[in-house]
């Protein structure tokens, strides 16, 4: 997971892409980074830790230009590793261009050896910089249905040429020197919007919440497999790839990572959200005194709960906002202080009821055992967890970092066996099939992560380097 | 506001003490302090901002000792002035103290004067030194109707004379090299609990959301006009006045201070607040879609409002939860941008809809404008602004660091003409009888800051120093 | 030892105090203040560690107004403690001020317990806070012999008063609304300057190397047993003691902790300390290759050495300029470490040479024993050690933080046990009568640290508290 | 000007990289990395400012491994671009890599292009990048009269290519995963020596003080032209140029760049640094009263020239030890402040006299006219400027950062136009042939800093980029 975002034509660019990445930090919290372009140079700053770390405020001021990206990364393995900062910067023969990516290639491993064959040096660890040397080396013209505008003819047959070479989830803005071009993988893995505000500036986002917080309007979706192109000529879209490939959006986009003013994939969050939570009332049906939500993960699921079967929404487990990173060990006397931490329960609400709490998803499980625990000991009669998705049992390859096979409990527990883990009185995980038709299943997901049946890998399975 | 915190017998006291400001941080970000002691000596750590930015893990580590006390200030005026930054340490000729305080006192300066002019210095601007020097000063025995604990006979005769001449509102946490002492105002203006955890430590707080996070029971509250003392000899209750005041308990703790989960004054906050919802869905009952709470203060009593009425409550605003120190500066062409910081419309739950959108207050008027113009610039077709309190009138002269009588909104515009002002269909503030009886009138509350009418200050009227 | 400064009539009052407190910053690196006067208030900023960083640029700007003093506080014992950062504010009945003290009184703790049985509070553990509390309380008149000018008739009596109760060393500079005062203790232990700079800002500083700074002439001592007034009427001069004392002038401050480009006493430190190294061959003729300095103490008694014996002067210990706060914890295979990342031996200087290394005192030894093993290893043949100052045999009560008895090197070894103890071939000290006719001896100095016998103190003997 | 270092086989690598860039913290500020291997993994942590603020305790301990290089960077053009910080990491299908690069490469840019037409993209504006795609590139052979170790028959062929593609100045470290290897350019232009300590850890380093301060003995220069491998096989010398270039040496090394305690091109840069001052008293007699140094760049030449002319030596101007980044501006009526800040005069010496001042060089003579101004202003009666170096008329393209030839003072301006420029009664400049017989001409020195005629860039003349 990690955000992107790119603005064209603004004397405020760098300061509008911290912005921007402000409203996507949810998305990434580990590292951050601008790139931008003066119509000659590209400049950049980068940093570990929130944008407001990352970046100062004399970095934005040395960060002249009209043109910018910006990228916030999530932490994966390996903490704050300078090397892997995004964006990436490259002089090649072209000329300069910064790039920032969100989502993960199958077969980096493969093109690196390929690449690294012919010469080429890796200065990072990151899929990313394949897709840079990708577009370095490309010699090949653009193909034969594509007509070029002449501003175009020396870069995007690079672009093409590498979207033809990678597989996997990408969606990216590139930043050269006098343009901005935002590109989206075949499949639409990750999402990726278009917006322009009223003095005529254009921007990239992953979700619309960063195009509010600029004041922008959403336009439209960047759509599968296109690439657009924006500069002083106006906007430009292309597709490179002939056959249309089926949409395998991620569709865990709508149960964690997106924030719910968000639309994406031309949906609402909030609503798909909400429904999650409707059809968890339909399939699990439970006598209870209320229902709460583990903020924030389960807010909008826990409301769609209470509106479809009735029962009483209440706010149980208070959430403490001034959280930050504290030093405190937790000393042995202070059990579950990790999530005491974030979480405090109301006793006034759950001091002898039945409560239904509802997540989005159990990972480890030590989490959701802390709650419930937290929850008994504060009263509670009954403890019914319903979970807004189906069980996660396998690891996922398009850009979410999920924990390996072996960590996710329901790769190896029964329900019935995680229920136990975590001490509640009913375990319950909304369906595959609910989740699709909450979401519209017409359109298109990727459900790996739930199913194992993992698109575009299955055909270049050989390759897949498992993490 | 700040917050205080306490704790005896404990070999974390420090850590502890770290963590129950942590708890308390709503009540108060400017400053911090923690003192501790080792039996002997106290060791005193104070900085400014954040518990986490003013004492960082080498001050704890330098901290040792079994007895602690805490303070997080709020911002009252002049900024971060270091010499103001609470727990005060005094060495007097009856030994080491330091002093944490909750309140304001109303003959603060009168006293100041009258300390001053018999050779008393002063070194902060802060109320509070007032009650250090009459401590130190005090050559009265104990009243008549006390019997002193032979621990006791030496100390709380200052403080109890010091309590009969201050006046106003104090609730104080005190350390001396080997007792741990809490005191508490005649009226109670202000709230202040004891716990105690399975190992024996006992604790005192502002309020039980602190007890939680160091895991510790609630055992009662500190009565007003009590003096409770903790030592190796046990607990000990003291009531130095021989009559019993009108509680004056500060209403506005329900209404926006304290926190939803915890229990002050007797009674749970997420009851209370809820209740002023309800009440307010029977003094306004709107015609409308839905109902949607400024994230976090109108949370409650906007559950409130849709469990009486039946309307729908929906989070129609996400608050952004990193916002943190931004030095960016609003550049023109954002329009609101310090509250779209912060806030965010769900465009797919406010468009084309009619919405009641609740908060618990308003004072400058200036925020409450920007969110009724976000809602309709997110396409709201009515906007119903309710406030879960009375209009505030007047400045609290007890420890809330209100706005001048002249910033406030509504000392000098009617309701309409506010209304005009942020631009609302409606405008409803709840009437005082409604917050009273939602609150259990009976109790006795301060509500000076909503009638103007002062308790103890209007004996005392000719020493009042307007701020 | 700490540094004070003090500025009259200058709209940079603050920015000239941050330079001067600059210059002084050898005087003391644990913490540094400032307080400013604008006419009608003073505002404080402190701070730990070096002036750059106990006070921000944030600090300067808010800190407006004319007058303003500061201070530069030494490491003594106890890390540093926040209650003890100078200058001090306080109000009292006759207003605000703020002071800064270099210095250290004798019959403190004495007058504490009398202040504290009248009621006093102290808020710090330091010397200081006794003159806060006497000048506050005092009722006397002014001397006799004194005509006090109009503006110093409400608040020159308490000074005066204060003076007469204090035994000890102290130069003080004191910040009211309207005025800069200057005080030094009658037998001048430490030193104190007046000086002036073209715009008619006046200044006052421990050494003149704070007024270079500022650009400003000096034009005398403070006196002393003088009090200097400076306020818009003009610079006024009393003396409140009748009879003078004998001037007890510190001539450590020669030896080791005033600057060599300052004046002090009425004498260039440069001058004398040369003087002690003539001195030190005249007393210790040596047979040797070349002399060099341990960096930077000994380099002017190394220089005068070189001239009066004419054996060559090389830098033979080089001193590293980046030294800053080093983490990283000597392994135990790097020997000497601490002193390695201070000091490199030039082996082109040391290799097969007879050596003279001059330091100006030795007090536990273990840095010079570290610095002659160094010197051995990069392969002198000989090593012979020579102090500008005769053994240190007793701690100092007016100011300067010895270590105490137990910790001196020279209270329980011989000269010859030390010389082994360090490893050289020659241990040579300057003779005290040397050391007084290189420093003029007729003008009277303390020579406690090094004959145990204590001006004032063996007066007040049954008083004294040994740290 | 950068400092390099390495070291192989020691537990604490990071730790003594970090003390030994530390030593070389003279040879730049601005920047600072260092890389570690584990045998398998290369791990780097790269940051902004002197070593102690770009690496922290943190970084350290993550470093873990037993072969590490490291890196200073000297301001140069642009600010701290987080770009070029080094090391520069690698990856290519020989594996990883980490290089650290003391130098300047005259013909980096027509390499870049060619390696660019290849499709190589660059990721930073460095030289160094140059080096790492042409060791990634290199097809080639080991020359035919190299016989290579079994360990080195795949890595070292890359890098003999790429010391015959390039030209100009290199001083290299180069960390493989179980490989420490150095590498100096044929002409040898910037130092680079051997150590060993006692428990079997070889070091690398640009000066001999970083082997001192991890305690390590001075073996021998690498040589120009050589390359060394150490790895757990031992330590191999190789030479991959069949022919011998003339050595140009640095000379601005012995007049300014290294430390004085370091051992450079086998000399000693104390005895050549006081033998320019000799020779400067030979060239310059003049009649005074004592010599000073602006310290530190002139102590040595003072002192040598004292020695010669029996003038006698002082320490006329003393420089503050905790200067640190002010931020005070200087406000108008302080003049000089940004030298007064780093450097006071001594009254004491300067007054009434005639002062001979010494400095290493002039560059824009900004300094020299305040120094010299600021001894006028202390009394000196004639101020006598002597420069222990000839003036510099060329940039330097070897690695120092000199300022362009239309800011070098002496590229424009004739020694008696420079001296009324700075104002003082004589300058004058060593001679070129006395400095280089004071270093020794025989071993060959660039000296076209001084002279316009550069080695190896008159034979590309036609590819220089002039800066």
């Amino acid at each position: 997971m990690c955000g992107v975002f790119g603005v064209f034509n603004n004397k405020s660019a760098a300061e509008l892409t911290f912005l921007g990445l402000h409203a996507l930090q949810h998305r990434g919290q580990e590292s951050a980074g601008i790139a931008v372009s003066d119509g000659y140079d590209i400049n950049i700053r980068l940093g570990s830790g929130l944008v407001t770390q990352a970046i100062k405020e004399e970095d934005i001021k040395e960060l002249k230009g009209d043109i910018a990206i910006g990228h916030v990364r999530y932490s994966t393995s390996g903490g704050s590793n300078p090397k892997n900062i995004q964006p990436f910067f490259a002089h090649f023969y072209g000329g300069q261009f910064a790039i920032a990516h969100n989502g993960n290639l199958v077969n980096a491993e493969r093109l690196k050896r390929e690449l690294e064959m012919e010469g080429a040096i890796f200065r990072s660890t990151s899929d990313t910089e394949v897709f840079v040397h990708l577009i370095a080396k490309s010699r090949q013209p653009a193909p034969p249905h594509i007509n070029l505008h002449k501003n175009d003819e020396d870069f995007l047959p690079h672009v093409f040429e590498a979207m033809k070479k990678v597989k996997g989830a990408y969606s990216l803005v590139i930043l050269r020197e006098k343009q901005l071009i935002a590109v989206r993988d075949p499949h639409g893995f990750r999402p990726l919007v278009l917006g322009k505000n009223r003095s005529g500036s254009y921007f990239v986002a992953s979700e619309t919440c960063a195009l509010d917080i600029v004041d922008a309007e959403y336009l439209r979706d960047i759509n599968p497999g296109e690439v657009i192109v924006i500069d002083d000529a106006g906007i430009r879209s292309y597709y490179p790839f002939e056959h249309t490939e089926n949409p395998k959006k991620c569709i865990f986009e709508f149960v964690y990572f997106a924030r719910p003013d968000s639309k994406i994939f031309k949906d609402w969050v909030y609503s798909v959200r909400k429904e999650f939570g409707r059809r968890l009332a339909k399939e699990y049906p439970i006598d209870a005194d209320c229902v709460i939500p583990v903020l924030d993960s389960g807010l909008l699921a826990a409301l769609g709960y209470s509106e479809e079967s009735g029962i009483p929404f209440e706010i149980g487990l208070i959430r403490n906002h001034y959280v930050g990173r504290s030093f405190i060990q937790p000393s042995q006397e202070i059990r579950d202080l990790s999530v005491r931490l974030k979480l405090n329960p109301v006793r006034d609400v759950i001091e002898g009821k039945r409560i239904i709490v509802i997540d989005d998803s159990i990972v480890r499980g030590t989490t959701s055992r802390k709650i419930v625990n937290m929850l008994r000991r504060a009263g509670a009669k009954e403890v019914h967890m319903l979970i807004s998705s189906p069980p996660v049992v396998s690891p996922c390859y398009y850009g979410i970092d999920t924990p390996t096979k072996e960590e996710l409990l329901a790769s190896s527990m029964s329900i019935e066996e995680i229920r136990k883990f975590i001490g509640a009185d009913t375990l319950g995980y909304l369906s595959l099939e609910g989740m699709l038709e909450a979401a519209d299943k017409t359109k298109g997901y990727c459900t790996a992560c739930f199913t194992g049946h993992y698109p575009v890998l299955d055909e270049l399975f050989e390759e897949i380097q498992i993490p």
